[in-house]
């Protein structure tokens, strides 16, 4: 189980009173990983070609010495003043055209020829002097990779990708629909990258450009670590991804590297409780388990409190504890920091530190840092254990990305991640694991899909469905829902997927039309009980509404006031050996909530515990000699949890039974020893 | 009378089923009339010089073999890639200097000479092969004319019309009072367009580049017209004109073409009723009318939601009629859609069409276009009646560019449009046709002229106001008139209209100075009754107050709180036949609505219906055998109307007397036929 | 006692009767200064090396002929059209490196060559020709000095002033911290003025490029003056400051001038009462007069309302007697209008002038002017007058950029400019008298040193605030000091200042960390009442709270609520002679309040008069043989005032005592004869 932060010696390299400070402080706090070199590239190489890496190997030895592991960065997140003086081209272009002058970080050019000549130059050079150090456990890749570029490089690989993906003009005007106001290109070269001063309305060429940008990070990614394999191909890759980060589909970024990792930021103490963004989180956590289906790294939180939001609030007593333990309760095996020292200087340097100005650890934070530690030792067994999931949620990068360009129905906000949050909570709440999918993502290892608001439906993917629910499985989908396809081209025939479609047949409706709400109008709806689904009740729509047909589905709520009165809004659809339900509207938690607790009593999943209290979240890992149970509070009072069956027993060794009391912001971690 | 909408079959030009379709679904829907050839000049000419009419041909002539008219486009609203791409120079430059990319549409320079000569090209080619096409009836010249650009061209076509204007520079810098900060021009190569990186406080300067630009946009469309009118001078030509436009003056671009149209798009189901909305778009189907006092055509609507709002509402039921024969109304001879289906791809693909991406008429939509074709049909013999207006309001383009580019004395907002339209309330919620006019407009015809804020007087119209009064009218004007004159320059020696002005002498006041208020602040004002005019009660005024002087003038008026206390606020001056009113400060709709109800009746106007209900709009046409009443309900909940004097009939050709029930969103058209 | 205006005589030359009519109106409303020739450069020089001077000799003669006297102004806030069209690098590059076009006012480049060269040419015939005529008293040094400028010669003057700073890069590296995020620059050539398509991170960058742009509009400043002493070394200049500036450090330019003058335009009947903002402008007056410790001058005000404010209501009744009686209490000789006569066209045409339109100064505002014109008649005495403070409050332009910039703790605002006034009115409101100093002022005249958020302290302030404290002074200082050096650098070892400060000595506690509140949220703490400190109450904190702990002081107050429930948040460190007072949390009005009263009694300060009435001000000048007493009531109801010891006399020579009633927006003005 990791425990460390970000490590930035080169800032200190005139004080080694204070470098050697750190080795004893990193021991004081229970730390045994350092994150090393991110933005080291001015120290390493401080003129092209003239390279010092001395004191970085006196840092590793150090490290080494006292059993701290590291994981080596490439430094390619931000560029030496001399790279950009030499090779303008390594400046990025914005989608204005406007060349940017060099400073900050994370703004190269991907396509460059010149950056990526000088990155696999120092890369080399780190992977031959390092990549058998003792020290280092892993690659960090560059950092917070984000952005495009526009410039001339950029747009000629682009019209190199979209020449290989369509192969002709014809094929591509045809995709874009350029026909519409007279778009059509006749020459490769008049293509040119989504622009506020150009074309910003073509649907198809702004997803292929976030497809092509995707792409050319992944590219770019890959040539980083191609010198770095070629020496020790054994040590593993990572990149430290953002949350719900727009800019790439991380299903693909995922793939070209070994090990996910990401930056966790959460604005604790933002609300009256923590619950809501408890949740929020936790559905980041179980995407970033996900997306390689093996524990992850929790690579950068903070200790204590940013200091990049609006109002950063430091961690109230205990929450630090909790939010770490949540990383590791949704499948990280390591709690890290974004940093270990603050900075003298420049711009994060009043971001939360184990390490504050004051230079020792005999602070708030520091203790809270301490006593984590302590606790991540304790149940170091978890590193390593998976977390099964019977249920998935559909968060898609691609339908995203659609969604929100798509112009209409909702402009004033479509909210995808909060939609899709809203249809997770309804499972966390059950403390019931879900995994977070993409639609490309395997259906069959799954008793329930939900999908919400899948506005873009790839080819194959409404058979997939089709075949999921025929075989016996649960499939939730919602208004707004097969309405184009992989080119945002509208389905034709009848949404949802148009003429014929395998989704139309399996949900058993026709959604002939959809309204938009100001945010502060409601519609009212009510379920009906019956044989199928017995709930009951009134309850309030907003934002959405469609106006929906039964074909061979059931309603089980229909409308109750507005220009839809007595249509149904909710439906049930038996299909093969399972069925499917369609929300045709957008429902608030009230609803959710009850209606995934009746989809799961009617499904063959059992929940680990009946009637989880409103604030704790429960969570579940296992190997094959244990089970692991996360009970955390996000409520500011106290809450009693019922211990399930079976040998339960806590960190002390104690068998559990009965109702165990759970303090504010407490988390509990008991153990199901499976071998007994 | 016209019903049909905006027709795209250069989109499926590789589906002939569907175009087969759509030519059966128009018949279905009754619809007679596409606008054609909008966005087609890709396919028109997809490479330079290379022209395909085959696909046209077919189009036209099916249209024509099934009786439905068409009003072709001329295609410079969007052009080819490649022409962008071969001539940079018909690409827009912005206000602040960025030559645009390709892309999006209404984007071409003016001045440039191979735009125009290409739009001359096919302009030709177009008006030699279909001229004389049996569906045609008329052109629609381009589409939605807006924007300017600022390229070398433009500033030398700026220069030389200034030239034209003023003659020398000493002029200009004395018009433009050019000495304030140290502005004198002395060389006509410094004048620039206003920019946000150059000059934008030059209010002359300012006010003549909207001058030009309008200018401009007239001179493009007369040159977009020559090669047609060359071909056959008897075919029409119009150009869709936009909602409170504010880019150029469509008094002048009126003139250049035969038939008024315009755009609407009001967002029904915004507000907690539909009446304060259905006022002001009123107010603009007036304006339209009166801009050549003949009948318009609503060349765009949407039949049930557009796709770029904020919030786009589905029409609730029979507000598609309702909304539609408001245009009818107020003048209008044609109800037409953006668009007749929806296309599949690209930025407008979910805007409302009469056929969904579902591809058949059974639909909500489909039903209520179908209905209103009907009623449309079932009133046809309205088309070509007249309105005729005893009120006319002065909604003046150039004082409303002059009074927001002011500076002073309110810049969190001067409101004109809404301030013209709460006067504009009074009469048409007594069911009392208006003309909408500008300053220039021939003032004889009426009996009462309101002018809201007159802030720029342009030379001669306080002349004539004077005149209009002295011969018996009533003039009605606010406080901030009569501040400057054509060039933006101060009246001097006294508002409104400075040292003698005909503006003052007949109004019989001097404005010493005007204060401004916060949008939440209230001052008090209470009328008393007078022998010349009998009303009393208190009331507020909002935004502005002037502190004001009588001279000739009566007060009717006098505010009750803060610093003018006392102080007259609205007054009344008899003045030769006539008499003039002036309201000093910004009144809300309580005043407006008792106010206009009291001159009116002290008038020699005679509404056709006494005490309308709220929420009832009533609108008369008329022409030689026939009185055309529209009687239309905006508001939730049944109003009773009484029907007027004389002999009228339903559309069953009942007669009608007494109480007439109108339903919520219900509009109501009975006849008096004339020559019975 | 100077009285007058901004006059613009060449926006009128073809009107001599108007400038006759000028000098008329001028005695009439008892003026007697004008400030001639701001924006006169295209009058004076309408081309090239074409001098005109025969219009201004004759505006001086008149003037001088009416004893009337004259600010003369170098014309560089606006330079003519020629100008910039013949010598293109006299014109801006803003922070995007986007060269400006010519137009408005205030935007030449400080350092580009041409206009050196244009501004020596133009002042030295300026300086030939009047600084020896009459009328003239001074100088008026361009107008407005602000902004700054990105072009080549700047950023060549920008590594010309670091390179004199720093002399080594290693130097510069070191204190920009620029090895974070790998920023070391290796040539002086990659140093780039900070931008939004560049650096932007970097504090010391930024913090630097301030103090350049400060260094070199100074040293244009001086670039201007020296041809005007070179003719008469005794004619005084001055340049107009503007109200809480943030460009320029005014200490800086202070320098520069031979007089203080400042252009104040406060929103009157903004809030509720007028209260708060007459608080807020005292304190920009008093800074005003203690840059050089003598009187100022207030060159700009309005005499009715600006036309630039997005809402600008007119001054109520007697409002502008108080409001610019308010700047005379503080230390201004003169009250000065902008301006004298509104121009007919262009931007400021409805800025508030003497002269309206009309013509003539029969008007509401003419009638305010004169009554002042008369009163200052009537006070002529005060000019020259002296004010003492035995309390400093700091506010500290470097600090103010350094804190803005700092990124955390709260950015959403720290509200810097508005604390140190709410420290300010806990004197302004007991009628104290107050300096206000930066950090580099002289601490020993005062009995109370104020540093609310003293962030960045410079090298020898902490000494020096120590040695002030040793020798018996009272030291307040608050949460978020001493946190960086005067590089942006954090101090270390222990806030405020770091290990072994004599800021943390003399405070006598260490600051661990700082919590930031979102704007609703409140903290509670409670004082209790010691031998040292009577005072107790409850109070509510907000935006920040810092956890501190004693050392040496003792705690006043703690919080109640929240995470630091119990820690000390007001602490008393008694030290040397003196002690100081640490306020860890912002506090609000009502603590305030109490905390500065309690304060001054336990110091030997002794305000004039006890309990002044809430809206009541008090401000105290005097010379050798007067004490004059300005009593200004800035509520909406009466106030009595005791009238303090010693014999006073109103302007009428009555004796006063006892209780002296003052009305809504009255002031009195009385002496206390010293000689008698």
């Amino acid at each position: 189980m990791l425990h460390g932060a970000d490590y930035n010696p080169e800032q200190w390299l005139d004080r080694p009173d204070i470098l050697e400070k750190d080795i004893e402080l990193m021991k004081q706090t229970k730390c045994n990983v350092m994150s090393v070199g991110i933005f080291s590239w001015s120290a390493l190489e401080p003129s092209e070609g003239e390279f010092h890496f001395e004191w970085l190997d006196q840092v590793l030895d150090s490290l080494a010495q006292h059993d701290i592991s590291v994981f080596l960065a490439t430094p390619s997140g931000a560029r030496p003043a001399w790279l950009s003086q030499r090779y303008p081209d390594v400046l990025r272009v914005n989608s204005q055209r406007v060349k940017q002058l060099h400073g900050e970080r994370h703004n190269h050019c991907y396509s460059s020829p010149n950056y990526r000549a000088k990155v696999t130059a120092i890369n080399t050079k780190l992977a031959e002097r390092y990549s058998h150090h003792p020290a280092v456990i892993g690659w960090h890749v560059s950092n917070e990779y984000g952005g495009d570029c526009h410039c001339h490089y950029c747009q000629q690989e682009f019209r190199l990708w979209l020449q290989d993906k369509y192969h002709t003009l014809e094929n591509l005007n045809k995709r874009w629909w350029s026909s519409f106001w007279s778009h059509t290109y006749s020459d490769w070269e008049q293509i040119e990258s989504p622009s506020p001063i150009g074309e910003n309305s073509v649907h198809g060429l702004k997803l292929d450009w976030k497809r092509f940008c995707t792409d050319r990070v992944v590219n770019f990614c890959q040539h980083e670590i191609t010198p770095l394999k070629a020496i020790n191909p054994e040590l593993p890759t990572t990149a430290n991804f953002m949350e719900y980060f727009y800019d790439y589909n991380y299903w693909q970024l995922a793939k070209a590297i070994d090990v996910i990792s990401w930056d966790s930021y959460p604005l604790w103490h933002r609300d009256h409780d923590e619950v809501a963004l408890a949740c929020y989180t936790a559905m980041y956590h179980d995407l970033m388990r996900t997306l390689k289906q093996q524990p992850f790294l929790l690579m950068e939180s903070t200790p204590s409190q940013t200091n990049w939001q609006p109002i950063t609030k430091l961690k109230r007593d205990g929450v630090h504890l909790l939010s770490s333990l949540q990383a590791i309760a949704h499948g990280s095996d390591s709690v890290q920091y974004f940093q270990w020292r603050k900075s003298r200087g420049s711009v994060e340097k009043f971001h939360g530190a184990v390490i504050d100005h004051v230079g020792h650890a005999d602070t708030r934070t520091g203790r809270e840092v301490t006593a984590l530690g302590e606790y991540l030792k304790q149940i170091r067994s978890v590193a390593g254990s998976q977390i099964n999931s019977d249920v998935a949620i559909i968060f898609d990068w691609e339908n995203r990305w659609a969604l929100d360009d798509a112009s209409g129905p909702r402009n004033q906000g479509m909210h995808y991640e909060q939609t899709v949050c809203d249809h997770y909570r309804g499972f966390w709440e059950q403390g019931i694991n879900c995994d977070i999918i993409e639609q490309l993502s395997d259906f069959t290892p799954y008793k329930i899909v939900v999908a919400p608001m899948l506005y873009l439906v790839k080819p194959g993917v409404a058979e997939r469905l089709k075949a999921f629910v025929e075989n016996g499985g649960i499939l939730v989908a919602t208004y707004w829902s097969g309405i184009v396809d992989e080119n945002d081209l509208c389905f034709l025939g009848g949404f949802p997927g148009g003429e014929n479609s395998p989704l139309r047949e399996v949900l058993g409706i026709w959604a002939e039309e959809i309204d938009s709400m100001y945010d502060h109008e409601r519609v009212e709806f009510a379920m009906t009980s019956t044989a199928e689904f017995p709930l009951e009740g009134e309850f309030e729509a907003k934002h959405l509404m469609e106006h929906i047909h039964l074909e061979t589905a059931q309603a089980l709520a229909c409308y109750r006031s507005d220009m839809f009165e007595g249509k149904p809004v909710v439906t049930r659809n038996t299909y093969g050996k399972g069925c499917s339900y369609y929300i045709a509207a957008r429902t608030e938690h009230g609803f959710n909530s009850q209606f995934y607790q009746q989809l799961v009593r009617l499904s063959d999943i059992k929940p680990l515990v009946d009637n989880v209290p409103y604030g704790l979240s429960i969570s579940l890992r296992q190997d094959d000699a244990n089970r692991y149970l996360f009970i955390m509070n996000f409520c500011n009072e106290v809450r009693w949890f019922n211990c399930p069956d079976g040998e339960w027993i806590d960190q002390d060794n104690n068998n559990l039974c009965g109702e165990i009391k759970i303090s504010p912001y407490q988390v509990v971690t008991i153990v199901n020893k499976l071998n007994l």
